[in-house]
């Protein structure tokens, strides 16, 4: 098979792709991309390939006609994730598969540190030069909560949403996922659109971890932010333009939003003079909730696990069309 | 009953304590403590008292010969932790608890709230602008773990330590408690200072719990902080005498330990100009693990269910002497 893969790796990590793919023939770009996230230049080579690895440009899977499978090294499959690229794939019976099961821990993990950052005032707390008893020492302990007996609203329930759930579960919160179209086994209490209202209005946490669809872009604008409770926390670990920024920057601005926590924003990173970057109730990470040790072995791992399914005929971990 | 209340609260917890004390006569200093840590002027009124909730004075306890019944306001117990007063309260037949059930669920959420913001690095996540790509960005996102795999070191296993094992259970570490007295029912691996080396040498996360006795100062010396396992992360939630300050600044100059998270330190709060506050891999938050809402309310509470035990000869919650 000729496998074309577009992102840079270290010596160590390419060794093991080369190991691991046993002979089948690997192609790369000149100049590939630095990250998973960016996009390569466009290569002539593509046009041979059977199997595609990173983020393969749109316009050459079209005219690269022996292609069967895409594995994106991405959980978002945004660029892909259109009528015309799902029927595309369909018609021409190439699988695409994700790299979901790589991230989805160290995000739900990261979502979780937001969490408890907030809950235990973190920022505040390792500012603090307030003794005991001080009226603003007191009120810092007070304000610190153990999340117990609140509500923690998850939008979007995939491998993410679902595994922050079971880090919730000893801490005695109730957990409510928003879904567009619930399966029925998520285990937690699950809303539509139709249903959100009500939840917004009573969620002490609110978690996006949304993809980025047509549907999704600004979901959280002016009027969603106006229906969450009063001082709810807001997270986003999914992607930033499931957020209208001017809307989330008046709603910290007035305290209806009592706290931000983003490791997504438009654009990447935000600028230093960047408004959000000013509000001090807004905590801004720079797009590393999925990061952990061996992460791009780990992303390799995950394909060449896939690759010997595929050479198997078995049916492919995290497809997505 | 005469029960003398030797801190300061707010009129609604007053209140509280009124009700659920059902009309038994309530004592006051004239100049009560601002905080439940710190102590109250002597008072002669407190001869007269059965019960005492608070700080109380360990040579007015000695005159106070009504005395049936001591409610610590604190988990610590240093003040009357040992075998003269242990013997004195025995001879007397004086009852002492201490209110370890208010505090143990929200020092266990402040740890592991320590325990995440490491593994997720978020100080340094927060301050970076660098892009996708960026050689500080991939080193951020590869230095991030989801603790999976990781070995967690709780020293001091009592309800804090308990409940901490339990919020990480979903997160796949390893558990090692170390105890003084093993009981056998702790449900995760126990060792005692015999055991101890092997397990500070491979533990990535050090959790200190141990309260203030003679035996725990300066437990964390020069030669424990030699015995970790390089890189190790320390967090001391317990008591600051615990800790030799001088051996842990050295130990993270030299990055032997990788970073330190001190809710508590000697003294409290450190000055500005305190070595540790310059060094960047130690973050400090004012003794406020314990902190929740209506904190004084659920420590008036904790005392007056005691108290409706007392009054039945039942058995008192949170017994220590």
């Amino acid at each position: 098979m000729k496998i074309y893969v577009d992102f840079s790796m270290s010596a160590s990590t390419l060794e093991l792709l080369r190991q691991e793919t046993m002979g089948h023939e690997l192609l790369f770009p000149k100049n590939p991309a630095s990250s998973v996230l960016t996009k390569p230049e466009p290569d002539p080579q593509f046009a041979a390939a059977e199997i595609a690895f990173g983020q393969p440009n749109p316009q050459a899977v079209a005219d690269a006609q022996s292609l069967k499978w895409i594995h994106i090294s991405t959980s978002g499959i945004t660029r892909y994730d259109n009528p015309e690229f799902r029927d595309q794939m369909a018609r021409r019976g190439i699988q695409v598969t994700n790299s979901a099961g790589v991230y989805y821990e160290a995000c739900a993990v990261h979502a979780l540190s937001f969490l408890l950052a907030q809950a235990r005032h973190l920022p505040a707390a390792l500012q603090m030069r307030a003794p005991s008893g001080a009226p603003e020492w007191t009120a810092l302990r007070n304000a610190s909560t153990t999340l117990r007996g609140e509500t923690v609203l998850i939008l979007g329930y995939g491998a993410i949403g679902r595994r922050l759930a079971e880090l919730l579960a000893p801490f005695g919160v109730d957990i409510v996922a928003y879904r567009r179209k619930p399966r029925g086994d998520e285990g937690v209490q699950v809303v539509t659109e139709k249903d959100l209202a009500p939840v917004l209005a009573k969620a002490h946490h609110i978690v996006n971890i949304l993809p980025d669809t047509p549907e999704t872009h600004a979901f959280f604008n002016v009027a969603r932010f106006a229906a969450t409770r009063a001082g709810a926390s807001f997270y986003n670990i999914g992607r930033g333009i499931t957020v209208d920024q001017t809307a989330l920057l008046e709603a910290l601005r007035s305290h209806h939003i009592g706290a931000a926590w983003l490791d997504v924003t438009t654009p990447e990173p935000l600028a230093d003079n960047h408004p959000l970057r000013q509000q001090p109730n807004c905590f801004v990470t720079p797009h590393v909730a999925g990061g952990h040790p061996d992460e791009f072995k780990a992303l390799v791992r995950h394909f060449t696990d896939n690759f010997k399914r595929f050479l198997a005929n078995q049916p492919l971990v995290d497809r997505v069309m």
